[in-house]
């Protein structure tokens, strides 16, 4: 009864109101920022603060669920039985930093394996992207249609700057065949591009907080996702995903070289 | 008389305004979508449709002025003495199109060859970003501060997506120096982030329509503007344009190998 699909979701839209408003306020503050493994990896005083409260409430309204996050406060999780929360506090963290604006906050659950709800906030914007394949998706309180399944040829792409830059699995040739490239340097903002029809597919390098969310309403939506050597996602490690509609999943395989 | 800046700065204003929630209204309509030069070259009835509307209410108020503009409704400007108009209707296209948001309108006036106002559009956010050295900068009513003189390290960055992916003039390099690497495909938009601070450098192959605008507004902010061999900007050819903090230009020009 606690795991109903859509307590889960006006839980987790009502979590991210609260942690959006706090951020927005932050943004105008200055910020304290330390360094992880480099300097383009940044780590704020922000996502600490937002993850800790984000953990705490979880565990508050769902004592029986486990929690894979990013900053360290979550926990050991070795298998996706039972309930599991992925948390990504702060999703662009550059550009949370560098322009105040296009980062987002996601949250996704899961049972057994399965996925639920996602919910990813575009913070400034204050959209809440929301919801899963049993109650529909959602925008705000707005129910939104599944995006058209559209071809490359259609469409604009979004790859992660390395991987576009150093042509890695031979990607520019799938950019190429496209509308055009896009580069907004966050996940969340993008599956938001993604489930409107602003972008046609996205391929990163993704952690299992990156892509938690998304995923559930990407797949929710009729859209495909894969990594890369088209082989389930796997939840409980980091992999280059390509996510997009069906038809451009389709052809992005055919044309990347992943060995 | 009727070339004084105030004056001039809010002619163009509320021209943009008239534009914007014209080009709102189009935005969610239907659009046929002819072919310039290839696919990725778009012009629609609406870049024709707004240009006829932004010459014609020119021409109205500045019988005297000549206009270099986009889609071929303007004049032919052999020189750049007295006051010439520069023109781009919809900038970004392939994002009014595909995405229906991230498009600008853009209009730069130029008095015997110096930059007087310049005036941009963000249409779907209704923000315009408008004014020059003498009268200073805003965006709609509100007077905005330069942005800070901030270092490659510092700051995010802008280049075409042809010229990143194919490593142009070695721009891969400046690029990896940067915080981070952004598309968001549209000129009018990129100069609004760096008016704000939100991306550091643009370098991009730019005809006049595309820089004129956010050439006087960069300027007067205290940016830099250059073409690629470091000589100065000609506002009556296309060329290779790179624009940003005074500090990045500087070292970008020390990187990119020109030659």
């Amino acid at each position: 009864m606690r795991e109903d699909s859509k307590e889960i979701d006006a839980f987790l839209v009502s979590l991210l109101r609260t942690v959006g408003e706090s951020l927005r306020g932050d943004s105008i503050k200055k910020k304290s920022v330390g360094t992880k493994k480099n300097r383009n990896d940044l780590v704020t005083n922000f996502d600490k603060k937002t993850e800790k409260f984000i953990n705490s409430e979880i565990k508050k309204n769902y004592p029986q669920a486990t929690i894979v996050s990013e900053e360290g406060y979550g926990d050991k999780v070795q298998d996706m039985s039972g309930l599991v929360f992925f948390v990504d506090p702060i999703d662009g963290t550059m550009n949370f930093v560098k322009r105040r604006d296009d980062f987002a906050s996601m949250i996704g659950a899961y049972i057994d394996g399965k996925p639920l709800i996602g919910a990813i906030i575009n913070v400034m914007d204050n959209e809440i992207y929301h919801g899963g394949k049993e109650i529909g998706l959602f925008i705000n309180d707005k129910k939104i249609d599944n995006p058209k399944d559209l071809s490359l040829i259609e469409g604009l792409v979004d790859v992660s700057a390395p991987m576009a830059l150093a042509n890695k699995f031979n990607v520019q040739s799938v950019i190429k065949k496209s509308s055009g490239f896009r580069v907004y340097g966050s996940a969340g903002i993008i599956f938001g591009h993604l489930l409107t029809g602003k972008e046609v597919m996205y391929m990163s390098y993704l952690a299992p907080w990156d892509l938690a969310a998304g995923r559930v309403m990407c797949e929710a939506a009729g859209m495909s996702i894969v990594s890369i050597d088209d082989s389930p996602i796997n939840m409980l490690e980091s992999q280059v995903v390509i996510v997009g509609t069906q038809k451009v999943v389709s052809e992005a395989l055919k044309t990347l070289k992943t060995r």
